[in-house]
């Protein structure tokens, strides 16, 4: 590439807004940690910026959450770590430890201190179409080319970015942000609901009937309903319920390229992962995990913090609590106990003929 | 969520059409089924509305076709319920039953009845751009920011979404309906084609040689052709063809994320399910179905109504009829019995060691 | 469908360009080719078009790579067929080949010098937004309904089709194209770049933590680096990096569909095929390819020139230059001789009870 990138850091200020310098105290208390390490050490002493543990400097915060990393911290050159007790006595001499109970949420606080979330710009562009009726709050801003159909409410802090098409009727709270390209119809969102570029709500589901001649159209009635904090990666899908509505729990989050059919419930805080796809009329209770590239066929329920791992093939109802990978679905032990045992098979077979297992 | 969501009934007057009310008489023709239940009722009586069987009140028509909610069919307080003849007994005596072979079918006419999808409203939006000689029939609708290639055609009674892409020479049929942010480019499609929100139709498809500096790109030069009645789920993709055409045949229906390579052909009424994906030169027969996350790899013939089930991955040719599963594919049967087959053995090996099977 | 679609031809002229006519002389200069067979040719002869082997006339260039399509070879009418040695005693008597040591390499070089690219038109669409400091290479061809943020720049030859969104401060190389509805943000592309319709770059990853209060988003402060070369293909998502970058290294290629998470890093010439997702953290080395629907899962490491079958799942590291397949992933053979060892053990066993294996 022409013109060096330049090594990568984050928070690059061509893209990022960025705050500070801040105090080591100011961090520990957006941290809730305690400071360990490097005794003596001013706690009015300033801090710039973040890094990761290999390219931290002594002017900068980093944090160790994985495991794996540890090594990275014995080397690592940050003024600062956010990171948890058990792994204290890793850090190097110079570097002071910021020990909390929950460093990677820490993290998040202690980032969004130095590089906060870029604000709301109240105002339409000039472009936008807004439609009769339609009630943008003052506060709310509408980016180019976007597209707002008559009686459709935008709440206040809200962020609608270029070329989103927002239905009729349909309401959005407040400070949601919805991504560029994305289309929202026959729908309902919270607060704080994110959608990311896009994202398709509320169309269709995949609904007919065989008819004499051919496939004939069954109205896709309900609506969409995504409940306050909801969040969706880009180019997703949530199609509108057929005679119920589909619904999105509370705080749960939707990776990128996800699906979901319609009349499907999701609880509170409910993960779903890239690529994963929910059939129509399934239901999840609260905080289920859908690992990526998951499939759930139609109409069964899945408990409470049920946890459906990767490339899982979900046939039927999962149990408040279970863990289950495969295809067909079982739990993790049965599927590993199995790999194992077929592997075992496989190597005493002899590979021709008929011989004894 | 602040203000409250209503309880969901569908056909939500924000976002949907409402004719009627119907008289039963009225309601038995349009689903060409028999009265029974609730003697002597009147042919006359008015309905004014449809609603699942767990919300419907005594004015509203309902349906059963599963019969995994059949015990709600003996609760039910709506007034007329659609339902197959082996249903009959459970019918609450309050409620009126229209009985008839295909209940599924008979509730999509019917919704349809109350519920018409919306009109076409000729016209060009304002804010359009239409190409030099492209032939835009006056019945059509062109919504807002659309932009239509030169000597592209658009049929009559169409509706083009805001912020479609209709490339250059692009022929598009009667009565077809293509959602906002889809592009549609080297292609041809039919009557009733129905694309929705964000579906990708004619780009170049993933074809290239390795060169002595890289990959080099294969000129993709077919087209893509979408007979009378296809439809397109969101987000989904088709490619163009590279030396030939792609086609999907009249009437088959993709869901959302979709994935069709370069050359594939499939036949008439063929269902695609989310996620699901054709590789390139892969053809399939009429009226084959492939569920949910299913893969086929390039260059392989799918018999007549052959069924590739959920997360299938399908290296050859599969027969006419024939179900398969699994990842190789193979018979349905045979897939399951190797589960169970496992699941036996499993429990059979000592955890450690080199037990017997 | 009403109006008649004209038999498959390649290189349709209401959607490509067209060249030529070329002499066979020329055509095999540009195949790095020698001729063979009809002896005493005319090296001067002309040749008008390209077409597939069962479809092309004597005044058409065709082409054999796949061995599967042999058969056609020794019925067709094409005037030049490209091929490889192995094939030649199989061409008819009035076909001359040009036989080369890559023919699809040859084919698509030769397919391009009859249709070429389409041409870049320099000049910003009346309709474009192009923000404040932003530089915008006279050459490069900026479509309607475009939004270039504050001080992007785009270079020279390069093509954004229409309602593409560049986001503030991305910068994007020479020659490169960004499809319609494709959108940018955080992000550095090289020269040569070719981002299909729908395809997100730079959006913020699948990153939060857990909160007392439900799930905390971690501010993602990373970028999307794509190197020379790079093609994406549509509504395929790249997600930024959280505190490093995510890379795509130089002349790889994309498919539809496809997921990257944040801080993922793929070397150069690596192949990601349609609906494959490749979690946050994980290095693929380069010339890997990773097939149609496989995932990865996150912190891993693929060697250089590994193959990762379709539909396979990779928990672990993957060793340079190993073919895996299955999920979990395992090698090639070792996959294929479980099927074989599994499915000759459940012929073997009773349907019922708990038999002898």
């Amino acid at each position: 590439m022409k013109g060096q990138v330049d090594a990568a850091l984050p928070g690059d200020e061509r893209f990022f807004e960025r705050n500070g310098p801040f105090p080591l105290q100011k961090l520990a208390e957006c941290a809730d940690a305690r400071i360990v390490g490097n005794e003596g050490i001013d706690p009015d002493r300033l801090y710039v910026g973040i890094a990761p543990l290999q390219s931290a400097g002594p002017q900068d915060v980093s944090f160790l959450d994985n495991r794996r990393y540890a090594p990275l911290l014995e080397q690592t050159r940050a003024g600062v770590v956010l990171l948890g007790q058990a792994f204290v006595d890793r850090l190097p001499k110079s570097t002071v430890g910021l020990v909390c109970q929950a460093p990677y949420l820490a993290w998040a606080r202690v980032a969004s201190l130095f590089h906060p979330a870029p604000a709301v710009v109240p105002g339409i562009h000039p472009t936008a179409l807004v439609g009769t009726e339609a009630a943008v709050d003052p506060s709310a801003q509408i980016g180019p080319f976007v597209v707002i159909g008559a009686r459709a409410s935008i709440g206040a802090g809200t962020r609608i970015d270029s070329h989103a098409v927002i239905g009729e009727g349909v309401r959005i709270g407040e400070r949601c942000r919805v991504g560029a390209h994305a289309c929202v119809s026959h729908a309902f969102l919270g607060d704080r609901v994110t959608l990311l570029a896009g994202v398709r709500i509320g169309q269709e589901g995949f609904g007919f009937a065989v008819g004499p001649n051919g496939f004939e159209t069954v109205p896709q009635l309900g609506r969409v309903i995504l409940e306050d904090g909801v969040e969706v990666g880009a180019n997703s899908t949530i199609d509108r319920g057929s005679s119920q509505d589909t619904v999105v729990g509370a705080g749960s989050r939707l990776d990128n390229l996800v699906q979901i059919g319609h009349n499907a419930r999701l609880g509170r805080c409910c993960i779903v992962v890239s690529q994963a796809g929910i059939s129509g009329s399934t239901e999840l209770g609260d905080f289920v995990t859908v690992a990526a590239q998951a499939g759930l066929i139609g109409h069964i329920r899945i408990g409470t913090k049920a946890r459906i791992g990767a490339q899982c093939g979900v046939m039927s109802d999962v149990e408040a609590g279970a863990d289950v990978i495969g295809s067909p679905a079982m739990p993790f032990r049965e599927f590993f106990r199995n790999v194992a045992v077929l592997r075992r098979l496989a190597k005493k077979t002899p590979r021709e003929g008929g011989g004894e297992a």
